[in-house]
């Protein structure tokens, strides 16, 4: 068997969604067929089961945010980041305009939805910065539904991201508004909601070429993205047809600033979080943020006019 | 008179278009009024006068490229950037597939168009690295009408922007193609073409209150663009109509993966620009970058709870 039919798994981290637009177009372009990458993109049902799910070697490859890699590795599921997909997209309590919330001191007496474990912890986090006993408001997990529990009035708010459910909701001609979760827990911009690739480590070791392979398709998806998102969408409604519809063309749009130009994990982006998961108890003080996240396996460009420049994923915030 | 009657200039690169859309929203919802700045946003009929306009004090601010600051500045037209508003768009020689050129050798015997005096001199720099003597192909000057000249068969390939000239004539159903001058110069990046906010170093040191409203009222138009991508569209169809047109919302779109999302300077970018613009011969050998731009004037943003960390502009390469 040539090794073209062994499969490589990557798990995402919603489900499938214009945000993975670079992905599905380095698989229907035939990127990752020409680095000899078979790759099944799976979906979950649950968000909360991907980091295990990689961590225990079950799957190869997946995408999820930064604090859950420091949760992971605090429960010895040796994850790493390998790249970053999306950066910084705005983060936040979404709710209708016709809820009664105006600031986040109205959570009192309201239900709130929250994806997974981290959703509650970091929801908790901003109530006790408010003064606000947890007492005080329901918590309601809701998975990927958010969008709809609020529309249906399971939740009165819900974490969501202003690029995805803020957009769903207001395809419904709601009036929708968004409380940052940067700006309320003082984080400075939305880092810890970035998407990362991850792999566990004994895959790094083994697999480097594989890893490697895998980036380079990926970020020449990502590139045909960014320069022709247009004719990308078309291709992913071509591999995903579900994904045809107005509502996620629209999304898709709102998607585009907030893809990551380079691939890169950012040191003090992985700082900052590592900060805040500290901050929430999910990871021991002083923990090294460089145990989480890797840039090694993502493809070098050519600087044959300039002088040599080491690349550094250091970038300034919004 | 109160000082908001005092109108503050902005001189475009180019005519209004989708790319300057971060500026008409924060023109269209007030922001730029609230910072007790009445803005006349001013187009050129020749983007090649931009930075002599600005540079001599006529205009308060302008748009342009770097290599442009560093020639006006060897010119002593003191400009100096002070912030950017699109990073690194892919940038190249733009030509319809059903031209016989297909590499950059093919130019032989062709019309090359180009919008300024540095355009011409990127073109016979190419032409020089590939070996080819300038009387085997023609240039013309075609200004902001690169679009027009290709369908018109007035030249055969023009510089112009993927996100721009490329969707403009892909729009009207050619297939065009582009071959990326950051690939032929080996430049590992676009970054030559950003389109940065510049103004007089007079300027700088007098106004330097009316810089930073200026600079925020700016960043939160920007926000307000990445946040809301569809919204604000619509608020610059408001501000200027001659916008409201399929062929400029597309390209809107392709234009927003390259807003950049700080505003900040790179400094990488500019040590760049400024080893091109040695080669080219614009300005002389070992020409201090830090000369040409400041980052002082672009709002900071608050970092509570996480250590403090210095705003550093450096990012990595796509």
């Amino acid at each position: 068997m040539s090794n073209t039919n062994k499969r490589t798994s990557l798990l995402l981290n919603w489900y499938a969604n214009p945000y993975h637009t670079p992905i599905f177009v380095a698989k229907q372009l035939g990127f990752y067929k020409e680095q000899a990458i078979n790759l099944s993109i799976i979906q979950p049902t649950d968000p909360s089961d991907v980091t295990e799910l990689v961590g225990q070697g079950s799957i190869d490859l997946g995408l999820k945010a930064m604090v859950h890699c420091y949760a992971a590795r605090s429960r010895k599921y040796p994850v790493k980041s390998i790249g970053t997909l999306m950066d910084e997209p705005p983060t936040g309590l979404i709710f209708s305009k016709k809820s009664s919330i105006t600031s986040f001191n109205d959570i009192i007496g309201k239900k709130l939805g929250y994806v997974g474990e981290f959703g509650k912890i970091m929801i908790d986090d901003l109530a006790k910065r408010a003064g606000i006993a947890t007492d005080q408001y329901e918590t309601v997990r809701v998975g990927m539904n958010v969008a709809n529990a609020i529309s249906k009035g399971i939740i009165d708010a819900g974490i969501g991201i202003g690029c995805f459910q803020k957009v769903e909701l207001e395809f419904n001609h709601d009036e929708i508004e968004m409380l940052r979760i940067d700006e309320l827990a003082g984080l400075g911009c939305c880092c810890f909601c970035s998407v990362m690739f991850i792999a566990r480590e004994q895959m790094l070791e083994k697999e480097s070429l594989l890893l490697k392979k895998f980036m380079k398709a990926t970020q020449r998806g990502l590139s045909f993205t960014l320069e022709n998102p247009h004719k990308a969408y078309e291709h992913v409604c071509q591999e995903y047809p579900k994904l045809d519809t107005p509502l996620y063309k629209k999304i898709f749009v709102s998607c585009l600033p907030f893809f990551s130009r380079t691939l890169l994990n950012t040191e003090r982006d992985w700082e900052k979080v590592g900060l805040y998961a500290e901050r929430l108890q999910i990871v021991p003080k002083n923990y090294d943020p460089k145990q989480c996240y890797t840039n090694k396996f993502i493809p070098e460009i050519p600087y044959a006019a300039c002088k040599p420049i080491i690349r550094q994923p250091l970038k300034s915030h919004a």
